[in-house]
């Protein structure tokens, strides 16, 4: 038996995310389907982190025991040889047996990406939330969500659903930034609560639209107003960028984060 | 009857290009069905550059005349919800009856994306050309084709199957730069023949992996050997960013190109 680690790149648009539920058609499902198929016997895949459906991921890590004799970086070619093409393994290694995809991840990273731009656009459409009732003021949303940095409970930005015992989490690092007409929230945590990033996205929209101030932001999750936080931004828009771990596995990659910016500006 | 123009983006990837032909499904078709349905006769439609099959587009410019009451600036909207989500548009205005989408223009602007990353991204997947046999040198891809600028017959860039007259064009401008991995070739013309950019890009990047010199590339094309010229880029990673018009008909657009930079870069 060895353990093998996968960088994986996955679009989530037609996935009900990566975790195996029945009657589902999710990405653990069809990973551990191809695997199967290499190995003949089953498989158990475990994620860095959990994606909902329709979520991406960029660099979604994922690790898995096999009694096989294909070496572990040939995984990355057999598998994708196998998976469609909304599955891709960018790199496989072999880890020692006490390297968890999961538990050894120091952080995850998540971006969310807005089109804050009048008009639409096809090309970055699937990986972005086209919202334009007005331009969003970037700096009231940073300055608002700096607050949330450090172990807090955030359990107004938890979906009900969720199996956790506790709602509190470390967010290590928030970002709000401007590329030109798009928005990036970039959020490392330790851990995400079900939901999390797209409902602080939602609330920070408001913010940005001067809906509502940036106390009454920090207002409701201090304070766990979950009846307040109704608004949840669309799974498109959100992508699985990166976990990060001490021991960085994939030996090839210097930085695992290939989720693009997308620039749109001028050049006539 | 008015003339109306609209401002278009389409991704090409499963259209047989824009000119309607018998039997395949191309995004002329698709649009005059869409005016047919709004206006009950039938509108002959212009386009400002014919895309090839595969091909898309940013900011296609189209012009039709219609019987309807339809105002200027409501097409957008009204075709939108008629078409189908591969093909936006981004904007409608009423024009002159002397001016004209292909006729009236200056020159058409192109752009080639290649991305010479060691791995493939599935985010801009369907608009670039993964290749990576090596490193690409765009310094020699630059000067090999700034020479093609000005008028010149380009007849090794022509794919047969043309009913041009000649095979005499003006290219404008042409520049060739990298953005991290990603080589962007933007080549701006009054006219572009059959395959045109397609043929110069699978030279370029012969160039480019030095299998071939600036001089032998510029000999091929100067001396017309068309059987030296076998290489075609694929069209997926090629799009029509915009035409551009001494009048400027799209007046709440500053700058019509809309089709996005990627910028794979680090963030952890």
């Amino acid at each position: 038996m060895k353990r093998v680690a996968l960088l994986v790149q996955y679009d989530g648009s037609h996935y009900s995310g990566w975790q195996k539920q029945k009657n589902a058609n999710t990405i653990q499902e069809i990973l551990d389907k191809a695997l199967l198929k290499i190995t003949n016997h089953t498989v158990k895949t475990f994620a860095a982190g959990r994606t909902d459906a329709g979520v991406h991921a960029s660099g979604q890590v994922i690790h898995f025991d096999i009694d096989c004799v294909i070496p572990g970086n040939s995984y990355s070619d057999v598998l994708n040889s196998l998976l469609p093409s909304t599955i891709r393994i960018l790199e496989s290694v072999e880890v020692k047996d006490s390297w968890h995809a999961c538990y050894s991840a120091s952080y995850r990273h998540y971006r969310y990406v807005i089109n804050n731009s009048k008009f639409p656009n096809l090309f970055i459409n699937n990986w972005s939330w086209h919202r334009y009732q007005k331009v969003l003021d970037e700096v009231l949303m940073l300055n608002a969500s700096k607050k949330m940095e450090g172990e807090h409970d955030f359990f107004a930005f938890q979906k009900s659903g969720s199996n956790r015992q506790n709602s509190i989490t470390k967010i290590k690092n928030i970002d709000v930034k401007r590329v030109e007409d798009l928005i990036l929230v970039d959020i490392k945590a330790t851990g995400f609560l079900y939901g999390m990033v797209r409902l602080i996205v939602g609330q920070l929209v408001l913010v940005g639209e001067k809906k509502i101030s940036p106390e009454i932001f920090t207002d409701r999750w201090v304070n766990k107003k979950k009846n307040d936080v109704k608004e949840s931004a669309p799974a498109k828009g959100l992508c699985f960028v990166n976990a990060v771990y001490e021991e960085n596995v994939f030996k090839k990659i210097k930085n695992n984060d290939f989720f693009p910016i997308f620039l749109i500006e001028g050049f006539s």
